[in-house]
């Protein structure tokens, strides 16, 4: 039975041509009719002859779809069914309620991010390991990148390159030497216009297994700590590479598209060369990912239409998720803190917080309605760093992540903005589509570093209020029963305590 | 003998008369004069029919004094010897190198405050255990008030009031409606042209006790924490008031003076009120105490002249001891951190962060060339507050402060500066008189909540640089040897580090 599931993932197999240069000589578009869409799609060169074409069904029923292009095969045609969807399958993600974000089918979305740039370019045994500890976790997205990363911690060869050819002798690097190659595009004999297929079909493995882990991919598309060139390819070639890796990757469900990270780091692009390409992805992304781009120092202007939601980097070594708010006002989107350090113990201060201090920044950012995202970089014998290549998580923080995501879940509505009526000794989230009443049916208070042995509450004389107080270090959660009026809270004079105080039902 | 030593308080207590008010009715000044320095001074009224006139020699030698005025004695003069001064005396603390002080002697004075309201207006017991705490802590300053205090955790009765009269009845007080009689004079009964000279006597035995221990008396001459009506007297009581002040405390070496604190919360006071008050000071002391003012929210304007240094209740709830950079260039004048929250577990935001962040707070201020302030709310169950009334530390930062002093015993010149040739990632204070040179003598670096287990370093290629680490939480000071050129220091991986590089004698 020719069938898929909705927000499944469609693909065709044709033979084609393969003399000269497929990957620019030859197109392939394909046409997907269903009662309720007609979506037109680009197909890809997969190398021995093979072009494939993936369609992402945004309905249920009978489609039909129709081949043309000069790859070779002629005009085909024909139809397949799309089946509800299955277990876990809720649709891509999308932003929902401005500041928020929900599956298509209207599943609310709590990103719970983590940062392992070339996990997908380790080991088969070391990918393993990765998926492993991710399922163990609550993190629901991950950035990774498609190119292989050149950096400290991070000199290897990856397990295979996009392009054919041959890289640089890497043996030559060392620690002390690796900045003086970054940029540098001498020494490689890479042909920039023929595509790797076998590299691409081992990401889009990668994305399949996140896919049925329930983990978005946050394909980091280009990203500066580079020394193959290309991250300083030609326009030609950078477009070449975007419609391809949209070909491929589009299909797939979970996918977001992170233009770049540290696009302010890239020698020789500009703001015109990331709009090009966002360009690029609103023409060829039929589907309408999450669209956003990543900086080291400056931030992108995310009011820019085709950016989605902000993934931010934080530019304060102090104040990171702090700045939530004001980040809020400002770019008036969804905010994703992609970067507010890693917990560890590198030498570099981007690169060694405590698992205390994260899961801080972890509160801070969704009470004060932000999406959080985590990294790791703790020494080890292995220099094996979460950060880059994934493996097994050894900080603290991830394991308390948890119990942040099942509060979030609890949240009425699509997500939490700040009160702007709490104290200025407190954080607290309230529900976004609650704006406008004065009473709100849930609050979350945050006390961060502060060790308060009790608050005092009073939001009208009358609702009755459920009060639990969490330890959300040492992840205890109490319920102390119902309230109404002014009320006090005893705390423990601990640090990182959050209370939760939700309308009862009468 | 009629003898005192250079920088002590010379006293003369003379016979005048007691009929009508002699507060207001009487005067009485008196000239001192010596090889280097001709004084004038007030004396003032000491209640039971005598007046005293006080003066702290600037220099030894002979001297001789002349008293005049309607207080009732008529003319008088005499002589007395200033010898040198002994023991610990070096005389009152100044202004030096612009950002930094010294004693007159010129023996450098590095900041480390506490703050305790109301010590001195406690029971005897208390007090005499404030003044055992004191001796035992490596505090050089502490902030104090001539007023007495009516806040949370603070609403008894002082041991005496400043002026004649009787009180209001505090047995109506509470918890819960203290803030309505905040501001308020009904129901008090005192004469605000009559005071209580045993009251002042009192605060002046506190002020010689803190003398004997090497401790400045950062005395708050106003504070708007009342019910008694002190702090909404008329402008002509608030300048009977403030002569009486310095007539009293003035001779008193380890006086510096705080016009008030939180000026921007008293009900009826205006900028131009603290300025009169700072014109009574510069007129009537004429021994240059150090003079500031403390705010609740928006900082005094610290480039006023009269104001020698910043005494800075910080603004951002996160962000605390980092802005002594922002400072320093803004207000180009020391820059004394008198509140930055304290050590402790009350409800308030501003009293509830831990021993570990106050440290923090206290190095990142030091290696910043600022001078923290300390101050602690642990709850008890006798609600005993350091904060207000002394008695016992029970915090943890304290007992770090030490060595944080001994530390900053070893700077060369008068203070630290923060360096700019740092890196992002790390705080690193170098001295003040070596700003001009490219290698400095000396670097102090902190990594505060950052946790590197090994930081490089190079200055130049040739200077031996001594390298000590030091654990600032767990106090261990660990000498790792001689280095010169690029150099490697492995660390714990701990929060809390600073690393001391000293050139090293050639």
């Amino acid at each position: 039975m020719n069938a898929v599931e909705r927000w499944g993932t469609f693909e065709l197999a044709v033979n084609g041509a393969s003399e000269g240069n497929p990957y620019t000589e030859r197109t392939l578009t394909a046409t997907f009719t269903g009662a309720h869409e007609c979506v037109r799609v680009d197909g890809f060169y997969d190398g021995d002859g093979v072009y494939r074409v993936r369609f992402m069904p945004g309905y249920e029923g009978e489609y039909t779809y129709a081949l043309d292009g000069s790859y070779g095969g002629g005009r085909q045609q024909g139809s397949f069914t799309v089946l509800p969807p299955s277990g876990d399958n809720h649709g891509p993600v999308r932003v929902a309620g401005q500041y928020h974000f929900a599956y298509a089918d209207g599943t609310p979305y709590y990103s719970i991010g983590t940062t392992c740039y070339v996990w997908d370019l380790q080991t088969d045994a070391r990918i393993a390991e990765t998926l492993r500890s991710l399922k163990d976790s609550a993190f629901n997205k991950i950035r990774f990148c498609v190119f292989p990363k050149h950096y400290d911690y991070n000199l290897g060869e990856p397990r295979s390159y996009p392009y054919q050819g041959t890289p640089m002798d890497s043996s030559v690097l060392t620690k002390e030497n690796f900045m003086q190659y970054t940029f540098r595009a001498e020494g490689n004999h890479f042909d920039y216009t023929r595509f790797n297929p076998a590299h691409f079909r081992h990401v889009e493995w990668c994305i399949e297994q996140l896919r049925a882990l329930g983990i978005e991919a946050d394909i980091i598309l280009m990203h500066p700590y580079d020394r193959w060139g290309f991250c300083t390819m030609t326009r030609e070639q950078d477009d070449l590479y975007w419609r391809y890796a949209v070909a491929r990757f589009a299909a797939y469900r979970n996918v977001w598209w992170s233009l770049a990270n540290e696009y302010d780091l890239f020698p020789t692009k500009t703001v015109a060369d990331w709009e090009r390409c966002a360009g690029i992805l609103l023409e060829k992304d039929p589907y309408g990912h999450l669209r956003s781009i990543h900086n080291c120092h400056p931030f992108y202007d995310y009011t820019r239409p085709w950016v989605t939601h902000c993934s931010i980097q934080r530019q304060d070594l102090y104040k990171t998720a702090e700045l939530v708010n004001e980040w809020r006002e400002r770019f008036r989107k969804p905010v994703v803190l992609d970067e507010i350090a890693y917990e560890g113990d590198i030498q570099h201060g981007w690169g060694n917080i405590s698992g205390q201090e994260m899961n801080r920044r972890f509160w801070e950012a969704a009470c004060r309605g932000g999406y959080p995202g985590h990294g790791e970089t703790c020494m080890n014998p292995e220099n094996i760093l979460w950060w880059s290549h994934g493996g097994r998580l050894r900080g603290e923080s991830w394991k308390r992540f948890g119990l942040l995501h099942e509060v979030m879940t609890q949240t009425p509505g699509l997500g939490l903005m700040p009160w702007e009526g709490c104290g200025w000794d407190e954080v607290c989230g309230v529900p976004e589509s609650e704006f406008m009443l004065p009473v709100k049916s849930y609050y979350l208070f945050y006390y961060s570093f502060m060790r308060p042995s009790f608050r005092e509450y009073r939001f009208d004389d009358d609702t009755p209020f459920r009060v639990r107080v969490i330890d959300t270090w040492e992840m205890t959660v109490e319920d102390r029963g119902v309230f109404r009026g002014r009320f006090r809270v005893d705390l423990p004079g601990k640090p990182y305590m959050a209370v939760q105080i939700r309308r009862e039902p009468e």
